[in-house]
């Protein structure tokens, strides 16, 4: 199963090229990591301890103001010892494709400057909601 | 031979987390491109006509309000017949790697709707800067 | 009778101190009055010709990520020759008033450079909508 | 006397209608308080305890991408008690001015949760700097 969650497009996402701006792909993908940690996970993305590692964004087709707003389906492919990679497909508002994301989050003792394990309790919700 | 430029680090680039937010390295990339269009290849950005197909982005390390102003060296290593692939690292003020990135931008006919080969121009210039 | 708007709060929105930063109250301000044209008079923002002339900020509490969604009321006081005025009430999910905004837009002709008249369409729809 | 700085225009604060948007007015003047702080202050703009209670933006010319960088003058007209209001005039490289900006910063204690009087260094440096 994915996690599916609603993102509106802002005047302000567009850039002189008269689209959504390449970099804020990178805020919707955030928005919707943000969004399932609130949701499925119950906890504050600002608050955990875990570090952005690596993002790719393949864009397909460019994002207009009345494309919005956009759906961001989340998926986990496999987790590691530390490491959360998430799937991210953005469709507009008709249902086309406009780009495919992967990131790594890495889960992070900030005192100790150093990877750890996933929480459990995450791990076990993680893995039930996607059925991996 | 590298493009090397830099760039400032604003408080508005910074997140709740206290570093330079995920989504502005691909504002840093945008903004290096544009200034290695403008400076190496006399192009605006804005107005030439080539889409960002794919961006990838490394973190190495967070990068803080006063780790700036960063240096962005954009390298390019080859061309294709449409594409135009672009490495670049982003180094704090004392020289530590921040990121390493990779994009490629695709040659393209707004009007025609597909992808055009390179403008011979952009080819020469770029095939002498890099000593490809 | 003022206009009601409804804006999700990102986490990109959110700055070093923890809350929304001071700049994005004008992208909420905009965003509303991107909606507002959308809605009452079925205009699209960045196709019309008037310029943003103004705005002040009057800021009355914080905004967190969980005081999202935030709430736009927008009215229109009275109208100029050329010039809109429109006030702005941001409220949080609680509905206590984050800001207090008012900006003024002044409707333009790029080609000749010089302000115009409001289109009478426009201002018999907003004169009636907000029972001037 | 005012204090100067200089702040580079990114692509990304260009908006759909082809300008500087007008949220990154803010931004500039907010990146300005923040260098002052810096150089004038020697204070880290996150670091102290004030929160910005208001702001006036006057927009008199749209800003291009190769109007930057602008410069931006501060200055500080008087000071409260506890509020230290702020002018800003924005220049592009030609030295046109752009747009005029007011704001007031007021000294906080957040863990009272009230104003405090401006502290007496601060006071004491900017009444000399600016021959208050």
């Amino acid at each position: 199963m994915s996690y599916e969650t609603t993102l509106d497009v802002r005047f302000r996402d567009i850039d002189a090229m008269g689209h959504v701006n390449n970099a804020v792909y990178a805020t919707y993908a955030e928005q919707a990591r943000a969004n399932y940690f609130a949701d499925v996970l119950d906890e504050d993305l600002s608050a955990i301890s875990s570090v952005l590692a690596r993002i790719e964004i393949d864009y397909h087709r460019p994002v207009e103001l009345d494309d919005g707003p956009v759906t961001v389906a989340v998926s986990v492919p496999r987790l590691g010892e530390s490491s959360l990679p998430m799937e991210y497909e953005i469709r507009t508002v008709d249902g086309e494709l406009a780009a495919s994301i992967e990131s790594v989050q890495v889960a992070y003792d900030r005192e100790a400057g150093e990877s750890v394990p996933i929480p459990n309790a995450w791990r076990e919700t993680i893995t039930e909601y996607h059925g991996l």
